[in-house]
């Protein structure tokens, strides 16, 4: 439940309607992707609760919840990496976002990577691992 | 817990290793994020077992847990609109992957557009709203 949005239950309202009625899970939260506004590339995946929707909104900088720290959490408030949003996009069923960013710093992923999404899955005929991708 | 994959608790070996060891949730899914491989264009999020990505990697086609049905499914099984796998990424920690796809067929949504994401959060000075994103 959340105290800012309204919930539709109405399928065709929910996924046709103009109304924000994210679908928070149990644990209260919607899943998000940061995706690089200019190249497209997926920079990293995280989740929100609506007060990190609330705020990404209105101050235009990626805001998530941290479930490991169990807090709210500006993204790039210690690193400096901070993931500007120029557009926000809502899934038919509304409980996942696109925030396209602009990053500025060095990365998005705490690695010091610029994508969470450094390796690759292979497969030969005997096994199955990961290999890094060399940007 | 996966009866698959092995499970990797040092961090720097989930982070930096070679070996695929998915850290499924209390679920037992992680989060997929079905990308167009040519465009860039993210299509649609969805979730996947253990089982569900060991048929994605054996068979190059799409497989999610539906969550909903509560059982393994072949993305576009019913619909024609298979997802056909060209790469697997998986992020730092392990908990999601970006299936970078090439489509056969008309959408990857099921309200029958190309992606789920095909509204955008609007803001002005009074409140804030979705818009329908024109192809």
């Amino acid at each position: 439940m959340s105290n800012i949005y309204p919930t539709i239950t109405d399928k065709s309202e929910l996924e046709n309607g103009s109304i924000i009625a994210p679908r928070f899970n149990a644990d209260g939260l919607i899943t998000a992707v940061a995706q690089d506004f200019d190249t497209g590339e997926i920079l990293m995946l995280a989740h929100m609760n609506e007060e990190a929707l609330q705020q990404t909104i209105e101050t235009g900088k990626s805001h998530f919840w941290s479930r490991s720290r169990e807090e709210l959490w500006l993204k790039g408030e210690t690193s400096g990496n901070i993931l500007f949003v120029q557009e926000i996009l809502v899934d038919c069923d509304q409980d996942a976002v696109i925030l396209k960013v602009r990053l500025e710093g060095e990365g998005a992923c705490h690695t010091g990577k610029r994508s969470c999404f450094y390796r690759k899955i292979e497969a030969d005929s005997e096994q199955t691992f990961l290999t890094q991708i060399v940007e």
